[in-house]
């Protein structure tokens, strides 16, 4: 009899995903990371960032041979032109981004395959507090609501406790909901 | 004697600036805005972000003719194919992005004109936190540090100040710094 083990799941290789753990488990070190964007404005409410090396597992990762990037802009009513998403949309891009990659690689782990996994994310903000027009208004958004649509071939309480667990565990919603301390420094040319 | 006015300065049409401003506080109610992000995920870790409407200034806000769309990836060494900046650098890139647009909106209010504005973000983790293999790590950034480097037709100190009342008033410093009311909600297929 043969004995076929599914190595890729749900895009994720499984057999790199247990071997990167257990190599940080026996080399603590290697969780160590570093990551890094660089920002440019260019015009008004129109700046690009770039992403490209950073550090991890152990050494300076170069890996990528060009930088990635991301426009930002804001609409006409926002004094910009459309030049990229906001600000503001991109940390809705980013929390979208990482609760998805993290529930895809629990349900690999689970040996869950998952067929579709849709999210629609709302940020309500009274621009009063951003604008400087009003301090009972906070700058940002004063609440967030995601709404995850996910199938797959397991029970929809399986479902329910991937996504249950990508909460507890990515990075981004760590951060948008419990924040990050933050140091800015600044050079005058 | 003819009185010359800049009404554009650093990109930013300040006769609409103040106009706007002018405008909410006539009618508070302009200052209720609300962002959406559309996600799907493709494979593994590739999964991609479109904005387009949003609500604000007391309508539902269709310019846009095109959506925006932004690709989320992992490098190799977190089990993905480098399909785009990963949510941890996306998040960078929104906190980039919103405290410069803060700052230039900030200076042309001011009367100043910028030449140039550049930062440099990093933020580092310790993966050992997302990846679940221990409890002694958060999983986002433990902390993040912003360089900004700026240039414009100002005193040093002033340039200091603009960029204060960046921090003070930008949404995404705001929110990275201290965290917003996250809700998620699953349906499954």
């Amino acid at each position: 009899m043969t004995h076929i083990i599914e190595k890729v799941r749900n895009g994720v290789d499984t057999e790199q995903m247990f071997g990167t753990l257990d190599a940080i488990n026996a080399d603590p070190s290697l969780g160590a990371f570093q990551f890094r964007v660089s920002n440019e404005w260019v015009d008004g409410a129109h700046n690009r960032s770039t992403m490209q090396r950073f550090y991890g597992a152990g050494h300076e990762d170069d890996s990528r041979t060009e930088p990635f990037t991301i426009e930002a802009g804001e609409p006409a009513v926002l004094l910009g032109h459309d030049t990229g998403a906001n600000p503001a949309e991109a940390l809705l891009h980013a929390l979208a981004a990482c609760l998805t990659t993290t529930l895809v690689y629990v349900a690999a782990a689970r040996g869950v395959r998952l067929t579709s996994v849709e999210s629609t994310l709302e940020g309500d903000m009274d621009v009063r507090g951003c604008l400087g027009l009003s301090d009972d208004y906070r700058n940002g958004f004063d609440r967030i609501r995601v709404s995850f649509r996910i199938e797959g071939d397991a029970p929809p309480e399986k479902l329910r406790q991937i996504v249950a667990r990508a909460q507890a565990r990515s990075a981004v919603y760590d951060m948008v909901t419990h924040g990050v301390p933050t140091e800015v420094e600044v050079t005058t040319g």
